[in-house]
């Protein structure tokens, strides 16, 4: 904020309460807008861009996700876009990892255990909350992990992994990208992994002790992990999914979870979030661990996303270049196809 | 099992039930026994020892730690004792790392709002739920993590929060055992973090951003973490205890949560365990996670310490040398001081 109030070329108009942004009070105040900067949970829609108006040219979202915005509209209206890509990845591989080890170790039957009082007369039994183990073991001395999408946070994720043993990465690449076994190979090197493959889907499910959903929302990865691909997963595998909640089918997911096709879920995003209520089935799985889309909530991740954003938006208003834009002319055309 | 009924030559008696062991039972089934094989929860003394009588010539402890047997009287008596330790180091520091990291992103309530349906109506303001991050950032490129104890498990455990770009390890050495600054130097470099150093113990408070409780249990380490411990501490930093329960003192955390000397607490013991119920001032702090002691409860940890503790107990029965001994002529002159 200090960074826009300190500025005498740009006039700051602010929603002043810790809740979402009335939409009544949001479409008044809008009006005349060179520059919007918004959260991720605004609906952004051509009532807004109309009720701004032709004055408006620049749109900073405080994300590194933009499939929930009007990009066609964006385009044609000639609003540049800026995001704030980057400045997470490590927030969410932090994430990403934990949620691994928590769906795994059966965290959410363990604290429940304690939080009812029920500690005192748990049994003995030497495989009491006995879940797999992420880091390799005498007994299972390699380690595959799998991710569905392999940018920026996804090789942030499996850097995390290496250490813990991961002998095998495998993962889906962006269709519409090439396979580069090369660059494949030099990570690999660079990571001290030994081998990472760009691999189909069923193969993904197939061999992964760990599937991590770490590709861009959207309808080309709408239910991506499906019945089939969850029914030709490990008994004792654990699927985490910090991406965006429509890549994963949650009524299938939650029956895979019930009838034990696989071990366990972490799950940062869900289908149809924020409105996820205590009955969701889902949230009523002991072996799932439902965050509330916390990925990037750390003090350090969300005040650079802050800044950056804020970046975006004065350069926007001001005409200059914006420091992270999505240039929204070279991906319509696949956005659109 | 199989290991135990596979065997001609040794006879063996199992408490049948999936709970603790009967002491009535006990008592009566351990007569004229040669080796006795027990998890951690038996109360071993001497009226147990007594009653197996003269035959007794091992005991197998299904644990790494031994501070809760009578070592005295079994070196007296000269029984050997075996126990479980390397099998779990990688298990333990897994659930070392998923502490830090829940009690650092506040996932207790996070969690929470999920499961009590209150995502939907959550607050969008950019900095709900944020805490520290464990990963090094633009805001924090140096990160320091503090051990209290540097044995093997903490050694796992700073090896797996290098990719998390931790840049210092301080840590508290056993005070038996002399600095030994070469080795450190050559671990730092093994593990490629920038240093690492032998340090008092109040440097620990002051200077970590997580701290890790790794050091035995027993009289020489009780409440080492204590009120003037905490104070020290840094406001972002958390706590993590996957050693004994002993080693911190319940109440000072509890208040020192309370009152935001220190950001959070990720514990797998608590002093008093299994008596731990729900009123529990450490289980009601929401900034406290709670687990109930399992740190060696994975699937294959705990097979690879059955496996260990009943070659333990098998060797010890026949005489032969045990695979895992604790020497009780070396460490009773430390123990007695």
């Amino acid at each position: 904020m200090s960074l826009l109030y300190g500025r005498q070329d740009i006039s700051t108009v602010v929603w002043p309460e810790n809740s979402i942004c009335d939409r009544i009070w949001l479409l008044e105040n809008v009006k005349g807008a060179t520059g919007i900067l918004a959260m991720r949970t605004e609906t952004v829609d051509t009532e807004l861009l109309d009720a701004a108006g032709p004055s408006l040219k620049a749109f900073s979202t405080f994300s590194v996700g933009y499939e929930h915005l009007p990009l066609e509209e964006l385009a044609k209206r000639k609003i540049k876009l800026g995001y704030t890509p980057d400045v997470l990845t490590d927030g969410v591989a932090d994430i990403a990892i934990m949620l691994a080890l928590m769906a795994s170790r059966n965290v959410g039957e363990a604290t429940d255990v304690v939080r009812k009082g029920e500690w005192p007369r748990c049994p003995r039994s030497p495989f009491l909350f006995c879940g797999p183990q992420l880091s390799a073991s005498a007994m299972h001395p390699s380690r595959t992990a799998g991710f569905i999408g392999f940018g920026r946070i996804a090789q942030a994720t499996l850097k995390r992994l290496v250490p813990f043993g991961v002998t095998e990465c495998i993962y889906l690449g962006n269709p519409n990208t090439p396979p580069n076994p090369k660059a494949d190979a030099l990570l690999a090197r660079e990571l001290s992994v030994p081998s990472i493959r760009r691999v189909p889907l069923s193969e993904i499910a197939e061999k992964s002790d760990v599937v991590f959903v770490l590709a861009p929302g959207g309808p080309e990865t709408y239910h991506i992990v499906d019945e089939a691909f969850l029914r030709r997963m490990k008994p004792t595998a654990v699927l985490v999914n910090v991406a965006r909640g429509t890549l994963v089918d949650s009524d299938t997911l939650a029956k895979a979870l019930r009838e034990r096709w696989i071990w366990g879920a972490g799950l940062d995003v869900v289908e149809g979030e924020p409105v996820i209520n205590a009955d969701h089935p889902l949230v009523n799985e002991p072996r799932c661990i439902v965050l509330p889309h916390v990925g990037t909530a750390s003090t350090e991740t969300r005040q650079a996303m802050a800044v950056l954003a804020v970046e975006n938006v004065i350069a926007g208003v001001l005409g200059l270049p914006i420091p992270a834009e999505v240039y929204l002319h070279w991906i319509m055309p696949v956005v659109s196809a």
